[in-house]
């Protein structure tokens, strides 16, 4: 596995998956990108939607006006990451050991509000690397709109390069997340500022010669106002982050995740509340090719706006990358729950889901070319799931105040897949969240609403989908938990007889290896070829009774004129079977096995198809007899030695069409 | 694999691989829809390489004039057209059994020529996917310009249908070749017979409102004319394809074959300068969201356009299809020749070279997305290949001919990859492929000098590396054939002692069977759980115990705190051959084999971590026992049966991250 070490790095040992406890500072950085990110669209994502009622006014004082509304929309959203900040800071103190929405739901609901919550989890992780790499994309275009066209491309080489690196399994430092995040915070702020000052003293200008984004002129109604509040909504996505990751803190741990989750959400407010509020006094002219942060950056900061540009990237693709964390941690969980493909809970070598991470590409890879790598298409998918979530943990704490209330301090119990404390005060707590998961419920609907025509409905057709696909899983791994069983019952475990059939294909080196290993069973043996060709059997023939000696046996020339390799095969070992009805049929097989990863790729699979077939017959075993090849048996074989065959006994300019379907024994 | 005979359809047998003779008119359809399908883009980008200089003029009568070398410059690619059939009759009636450009080089220049001529070859079959599908796209969004921002989405589906309609193997008859490319034809003609009528009688007017393609003004000079000339070039692609499936036709088939070629090579040159005549006459407009098959066609035929958009779309699909069957067969025919994977060569159940589709797919793509579904993007890198495989394939003629320069009539003589016969009038023959072989290398020297900036240089760099890899693998298995080789000495194999162990992961009814295997081999066997997690392995141990019966042997536990499962097995291996030097040591694992490909999916993988690990040692053997289990064995299962393993055994919240790497045995 050469190929495997270069690229991916060498294999981890498991005490290194043990994190060192973080300090705020670092806890910031690593949980709050995904959250602050969201300033980089969803002001932009607000006026988009306003656009429609502006291009339906006369005027510019009209229009104007409703651009304006972009300010107390802004301030609803805030008020909307208040009540959620103040709801998820109980779940801390909760669930101490991580609380996220699949866990709270399973412990509080069962496994189907389980299943719920991991399908809303699992898109919205799909959808924060599209949203993130699609608006970091836009943000790279608006400043070098040579780019413009190639978003696509260059979102698809953002995700491959993420998944990359993920599958190496980088030890990500501190600073790996705190450059990005701080960085942009730094940045962001200094450009509020300085537009604040400049705006007040009169000297900010407006933002001239933008291309206004093509859409439908639209009356200004409720309607109208709640769209384009659910798609700033996407602002508060990724708040709900530092709850999953407690354990990563210093002790006091609740006490400090409580505490970075605090400051989030404060930056949060500011920045988003001051970006809207900016984009207002300079007029930001709402435009898919010139971003929001690019036009107040390129009036408040001018010659200096390629920094701004690249710290909102950065912690725009940082956020992504976050989901490649997210996302394979939370598909291990439900696999090991059994509801998802076991193979999503085998850390690969470098103790990362390997198998998370490739889903997780390919799916945002596929979001990013049917979407056109729009942000603005893909938001309408986005934040449903998000507040689905947030419904179901939020409720969930509900159940937890109102089934510990009769605990007294000191006293615990234990609950379905936990245990429960005493809650001093949980009429408050099951209150607070009791709000929480109101508001959540009810943006959740404001937005399946508002936005179900322009692509909500796909969220809404696949989180049941994905949910009953879980539930179909697991059915199916009790089935075969059960098939399987021995009903508790003492088993007897019996000596039969044994029949042994070797395919050949010719007659080398690797032929001797299966021979002896079938010699060396010690039970009566058959060598048998499957002739597709009759020129070649012939060959193998000669060669079989000149070179192997004294073994013996004769070689059975099987005849096979239609090329169906494993019917023909399967027919005979089935005959042996009727013969010898008592006997164990172990059909011994050739294989090559190269050093390399890529040498191996050459000689892999001729022989997969008999081998399908064999091994779904009952009483018959199959044994791959390897031969090893390495890499200097290649390279020092002696010139003269060549025999007839391999590759060059094919050369053959007029029968590309007679090769055969599949080869039983080596190459 | 019952999905996949829903998905693929049920397999083909071998005969029905056997083509009846076809009628040169359905001849006609089936090779000719590459060539005549360049007509859709050849105009247009020949007008788009001179709308550089024409931006550089100051007045329209100036800028007229430069669009007016649009004609000259079809009248020489038409000119090119003639002197290429005449060429490539030669070949037809030379190479009766199919004379492509691989087989021609391989015969007359030998094996590198070959790889050379292949390379082109493979590349400009993914090339005219590429080209064709977007060109098809660019004509749908012409007619329907929202679906403009949609091009590569809408590519990659068409690619993706392709590709899953020839893994399929779809049994194309006559009608689905003859109803796009007639109908193409008809429409065609008629739009250029009505436009012409309307022109010579003044009622056709000019194309108005369409957007200027964006480019960067440059002075009128040769190499801008030579550019445009090059561009214009790809209106001769597939000028070849008749002569590689001449073996398709009636007796005689050469003549048939030649004649057809000669009706495709009219009726492609009517067209070609009827529609560059026509869009210079109507002033049409170098553009990429309205094509100049749209411009002409809305012009003429007005509401009726639609008609003319769809013949056009509909035979560049099939234009791209038949690179579906000349790539995989091609590919096979390398593969055969020991240049590329052998998997290439393996026809798939439906008879297709599946692995050939697939490749072509993924690359047609990559280009798709890197060139954001561009035609004029793609075409500097199309036309250089196709110039190549013309050079070597003339040539190779040339050659031939001067070999057959001495035989008599009657006489043949053996050459290196075929027969040479006796030639009457052999110099004429070799006068005229040395012209058309000159004629190519002049072609494929202008593309290289003036596109090679624009994209050519990709081709040029790509072609050598291919060869390079191609040689490299033929290098490859000729190596092995050695390593392989017995040297045509005599082998003795010989029996020897066995040692068995069976790798336990949990007590089930698989493990029985292993178990009952292992017995019957009658060999020393021993059952050996590695430790990973230590509540699981007393479980183990107990039901090993309790379940097992009077098998008698002890279960050995060896501890692997380290999860490294495939490292700690290959050292207890080691152990037991340090032990048992003479002896083949026989691993046996188990594995569950259900009946349909996705509930496989479900289970597979799990153990090949340590099975790779163990193949690569000398005198270690394994065996997979499986143990089918059957869809009716799942849903039949008694409810109250169930046992404490599966996956509802790892229920547990918080050891999402301490799953094995791999398990040894049954799930």
């Amino acid at each position: 596995m050469n190929l495997e070490r270069v690229l991916i790095g060498k294999p981890l040992r498991s005490e290194d998956a043990v994190h060192q406890a973080i300090s705020n500072k670092v806890g910031l950085a690593v949980f709050a990108s995904d959250n602050l990110s969201s300033v980089a669209y969803a002001t932009q994502e607000i006026l988009i939607v306003l656009a429609a009622a502006a291009a339906a006014t006369a005027t510019k004082a009209a229009s104007d006006s409703i651009y304006g509304l972009s300010i107390p929309i802004s301030a609803a959203i805030v008020a909307l990451l208040v009540i959620l900040t103040i709801s998820y800071r109980q779940t801390i103190f909760a669930y101490p050991s991580g609380g996220g929405a699949y866990i709270v739901a399973r412990d509080n609901f069962g496994d189907l509000a389980a299943q719920v919550a991991g399908a809303a989890l699992l898109i919205d992780y799909i959808l924060t690397v599209s949203v993130s790499v699609a608006s970091g994309m836009e943000q790279v275009a608006s400043l070098i709109p040579v780019l413009y066209p190639f978003r696509v491309g260059m979102c698809l080489i953002a995700i491959a390069f993420m998944a990359y690196m993920n599958l190496r399994g980088v030890k990500e430092s501190g600073a790996f997340f705190a450059v990005p995040t701080y960085f942009f915070v730094v940045v962001m702020m200094l450009t509020l500022f300085v537009g604040m000052v400049r705006w007040a003293t009169g000297t900010l200008g407006t933002v001239q010669g933008v291309e206004l984004v093509q859409t439908q002129a639209e009356n200004l109604g409720l309607f109208l106002i709640l769209r384009a509040f659910s798609s700033g909504c996407a602002a508060v996505t990724g708040v709900e982050a530092i709850s999953n990751g407690i354990q990563a803190f210093k002790e006091p741990k609740s006490r400090n995740a409580s505490n970075t989750m605090l400051v989030m959400a404060a930056l949060l407010g500011v920045m988003f509340i001051g970006t809207s509020f900016l984009a207002r006094q300079v007029g930001a002219v709402p435009s898919e090719s010139k971003t929001i942060i690019f036009q107040l950056g390129d009036l408040i900061l001018g010659p200096f706006v390629p920094i701004l540009i690249a710290a909102t990237t950065l912690i725009l693709i940082l956020a992504a990358n976050t989901s490649f964390a997210d996302f394979p941690r939370l598909a291990a969980l439900q696999a090991k729950d059994g509801f998802l493909p076991r193979q999503l809970a085998a850390r690969g070598s470098r103790l990362v889901f390997s198998w998370g991470v490739i889903v997780l590409a390919l799916a945002a890879a596929v979001l990013i070319i049917g979407f056109n790598a729009s942000t603005t298409a893909l938001i309408p998918l986005y934040a449903i799931g998000v507040f689905l979530s947030f419904s179901l943990s939020q409720w969930g704490m509900v159940l937890h105040w109102w089934r510990s209330r009769k605990l007294k301090p000191g006293e615990f119990a234990p609950s379905k897949h936990g245990t429960l404390h005493h809650a001093p005060g949980w009429t408050w707590k099951l209150v607070i969240n009791a709000i929480g998961g109101t508001v959540s419920v009810v943006v959740m609907l404001i937005f399946a609403a508002t936005k179900f025509a322009s692509g909500a409905w796909l969220t809404v057709i696949l989180i049941p989908l994905l949910v009953w696909v879980f539930l179909r899983i697991h059915h199916h791994y009790q089935g075969v938990a059960r098939a399987l069983s021995t009903g508790k019952r003492v088993v007897h475990p019996i000596a039969r007889g044994m029949q042994v059939i070797v395919l050949i294909d010719d007659v080398h080196m690797g032929t001797v290896d299966m021979v002896e290993f079938a010699m060396s069973l010690g039970h009566p043996w058959r060598a048998v070829h499957f002739n597709v060709d009759p020129t070649k059997a012939e060959k193998i023939l000669a060669k079989w009774s000149q070179r192997m000696g004294d073994c013996a046996h004769e070689l059975t020339i099987v005849p096979a004129p239609y090329r169906n390799l494993s019917t023909v095969c399967a027919n005979y070992v089935s005959s042996v079977q009727m013969e010898n009805p008592d006997s164990l049929i172990h059909v011994v097989m050739g294989q090559i096995i190269m050093d390399s990863w890529v040498a191996q790729a050459l000689h892999a699979n001729t022989s997969i198809g008999i081998k399908l077939k064999l091994q779904s017959m009952d009483g018959v075993i199959v044994t791959d007899v390897s031969y090893p090849i390495h890499r200097e048996d290649v390279e020092n074989a002696p010139e003269n030695e060549t025999d007839d065959f391999g590759a060059t006994d094919t050369h053959n300019p007029h029968h590309a069409g007679d090769h055969k379907e599949a080869v039983p024994a080596k190459h």
